[in-house]
């Protein structure tokens, strides 16, 4: 294997774009590919496990890693941190598997910042209107939640412009499908593929 | 079909890369893609098809093309004209179709500057010793032009940090494939998709 570094994918998208479902379509289809756990202060929802679909740590524990520059990002949320674990995206990159990174516009904001050749793409629903219905279909949650979900969906689209793709997930499978070709595109970019330049010039 | 425009895709590559091997194996993959034909006041070659290989057209019909504005780019090789009619491409672009242009670096670079948001593509194969051996392959022809034709394919490799992609043909259809997934990921640029953030926000 000659790509030697893996590609850092960013994938955003709002509350009820589907992106847990197309993310698990995509490690389906590929191989080498790592899912980047985040850390979080908040408890375990039912169902939520340590170590699937975060890391639970206590707030001592993440100011500690915040003192050691061990998150790519974090930010403080109501009462809870949530953080992006820097060490096992380097080893996964480093190692050349792909890293993909289910992460709202303000942290994407700063790994694309320290990142710069990570590749970022925003997931949305085939129109404003289905992401209603879909939330409206989340029949555990108040009008209210609901009304607060369309809103910050309507700000997290004005900072699609700063995303490299726009994946539109109708169908999961083919959502799925695009962000694999975004993938196998990213990992031709010349500057993944130097070395077969300075060999032959 | 929402994306209205199809992309550009401009690739290059030394004399021996395999462009038409790899050309061939990405239009039986792919629907709706186009091979543009340039046009050249050269006779054709034995084998060589008015329409399929080029477009065999006379000096006049050249200068009068050029006067018209008729090229997207064109340049003048020895004793003959080389250009790249623009009317076909812009019509295929227009209707979604994907057009793929097999130009050389020069005119690569001209297109870029034309049309900032073709997506170009440089084709090599696995190393600089295993182009050689393929140019050596070609019995027809005379070591003096094997070795202009390693002089300029050196050339041409400078140029590749110009090229958003590099695309290594070592299998032709595993080469294809990567050419695929670039156009496909081409389709999901953010550029492309305007309408769908349009109409949320």
């Amino acid at each position: 294997m000659r790509n030697k570094r893996g590609t850092l994918l960013i994938l955003s998208g709002p509350s009820g774009a589907g992106k847990s479902t197309v993310i698990q379509a995509v490690m389906q289809r590929r191989e080498n590919i790592y899912f980047s756990i985040s850390c979080t202060t908040r408890e375990p929802r039912p169902g939520e496990q340590h170590g699937v679909n975060y890391y639970y740590i206590s707030n001592r524990e993440f100011e500690q890693m915040i003192q050691e520059d061990a998150f790519l990002e974090y930010a403080g949320y109501v009462d809870h941190y949530y953080g992006t674990p820097r060490k096992a995206i380097e080893e996964h990159l480093s190692a050349g598997w792909d890293v993909i990174l289910d992460i709202e516009v303000q942290g994407a904001d700063i790994v694309r910042s320290k990142v710069p050749e990570a590749v970022s793409c925003f997931l949305i629903p085939p129109s404003f209107q289905e992401l209603e219905r879909r939330l409206h279909g989340r029949e555990s949650e108040s009008e209210e939640v609901i009304r607060g979900r369309l809103a910050r969906a309507k700000e997290e689209y004005r900072q699609i412009p700063e995303y490299d793709y726009l994946v539109i997930n109708d169908v999961a499978e083919q959502a799925a499908e695009e962000i694999c070709a975004i993938l196998q595109a990213a990992a031709c970019r010349v500057s993944q593929r130097q070395e077969y330049i300075e060999g032959a010039i």
